[in-house]
């Protein structure tokens, strides 16, 4: 495995690898990883010759009242973790070569960033954006990596890639749980292990919605009170949102008549935890739909 | 020479020709095609093994006033042109094909895009960020090629694409003139017989600076004052500005101490019309400064 650290040095290597008709796999993260990260570089090595993740903590995606400085770093353990997980670059550039002096690029990808994290955190879907856009033209992967976790992240940025005919692939890998199903990430590492465990309530929630609507549930209201009421149980736990939206637009449905994702951004304790699930209408329905 | 209108075949036969191990020159425009465009494709010629030109009349980067509708389309005869001029593809995508229904993506350089043309223009460069970053990431060139007449244009896609690592090398080339020293544009074609004279005095304005600031002139103030008495013979010119400022950050220059641009929009009649020379300071007093 080679580690990079200079953006010129990452993309004359990109450069020669596609020059030789090999195809690059692209996982960015923001180090700290865990089993997430590594069920998505374990998919870019089955599909693609030459696999590349970046580790950079990306200034511009945290507010000013955000966990930058605090959020999880592990540079070596993640090397670690990366070579014996097969990768063959590890790119790691310094905040100072992202965004030298008199910086002013960012791309926006309207409407979509304002919808559920995005009201709670102005600026942080241009900042994630911008990051996603930049690694992309420096490490020219064939196909990049995302966590289903990250949903919104994910709608932005192949909206993103869409609409700028970016020439890249994005899969979306469904979130990696630990066993009690609080979804995997790296903020975890902030939580004790009673708030661990009150953590669990967010997967616990998200499988109630999913029991309703298979019950058939159509009054999506109805639903979010149902999941507010189990939240209510952890004394500890502040809802940033609980919401039912269609997976494409984000904007909220009221009647459950297709696919939904269900989604929420919880705080517990002093740790902000997001979780999501995609849910199918209630299957019979959708039969007599289409008769 | 092959005309493209849709986006995957521009991109596949890109794709093809880079694989070939070929390089390619990139000349955007939005016809009308006049001698300025014509020698930015004669120097992609000399530089590049194939040449593209684009053809796209960009309705982003119009506002809701100015002239969009009437904006000269003269497709036959650009054919005609390119074909003449050796181009090997002409890329000409229908409106809807580069901004499908529900398209949300925007690119913004910061600060750049409010001074000058910015500050009577919202939004305008926005527009043409956006637009030049998709057909970058359409065409995937190694060359792109654009007119020092649209200096601020200019400014911001070089900021653009070193801000976001696009892989594509910026030329700018001088800005070709009538024989009266009318600055070539699209736009002239709107322009009477009488008026076309009249706008005659914009390049005889920015020769005025150059001669002042060449006979040791460092107030940028009484350069403008100059300026505008000249402008002031032309009863039908309006001015958007006159600006000399930094060629780098476009920000105001109060002291001549080194290389500037002078920059200036002005009506005649109902045509805006947009010129900039750059000048450097007095040579004598650079040599002492440099002692």
């Amino acid at each position: 495995m080679k580690v990079i650290h200079s953006i010129s040095q990452m993309s004359i290597c990109s450069r020669k690898i596609k020059a030789n008709g090999q195809s690059i796999g692209f996982v960015p993260t923001m180090g700290a990883l865990h089993q997430g990260h590594l069920s998505l570089i374990k998919k870019a090595k089955r599909d693609c010759d030459v696999v590349v993740i970046s580790i950079f903590v990306n200034p511009t995606q945290f507010g000013p009242q955000e966990d930058f400085k605090k959020y999880p770093r592990s540079f070596a353990n993640d090397k670690k973790l990366a070579q014996k997980a097969g990768i063959d670059f590890l790119f790691a550039p310094a905040a100072e070569e992202i965004y030298p002096s008199n910086y002013c690029t960012y791309i926006k990808v309207k409407n979509l960033d304002e919808r559920l994290c995005g009201a709670f955190r102005p600026g942080h879907f241009q900042g994630v954006a911008t990051i996603v856009h930049k690694l992309l033209n420096i490490v020219q992967p064939n196909i990049a990596y995302f966590g289903q976790k990250d949903f919104q992240q994910a709608v932005i940025i192949k909206t993103m890639v869409r609409n700028l005919n970016i020439p890249v692939k994005i899969r979306v890998l469904p979130t990696v749980r630990e066993k009690d199903g609080l979804a995997m990430s790296s903020r975890n590492r902030y939580l004790n292990e009673r708030e661990k465990k009150d953590a669990s309530i967010l997967f616990q929630t998200l499988q109630l919605a999913k029991e309703m609507v298979e019950k058939g549930e159509k009054n999506s209201a109805k639903v979010i009170s149902g999941m507010k009421k189990i939240l209510g149980r952890v004394p500890d736990a502040k809802i940033d949102y609980v919401s039912i939206v269609n997976p494409e637009n984000l904007e909220d449905v009221r009647l459950i008549d297709k696919k939904i994702l269900v989604a929420l951004a919880v705080w517990i304790g002093k740790v902000r935890l997001i979780d999501n699930m995609l849910i199918d209408e209630k299957p019979e329905t959708r039969m007599t739909n289409g008769e």
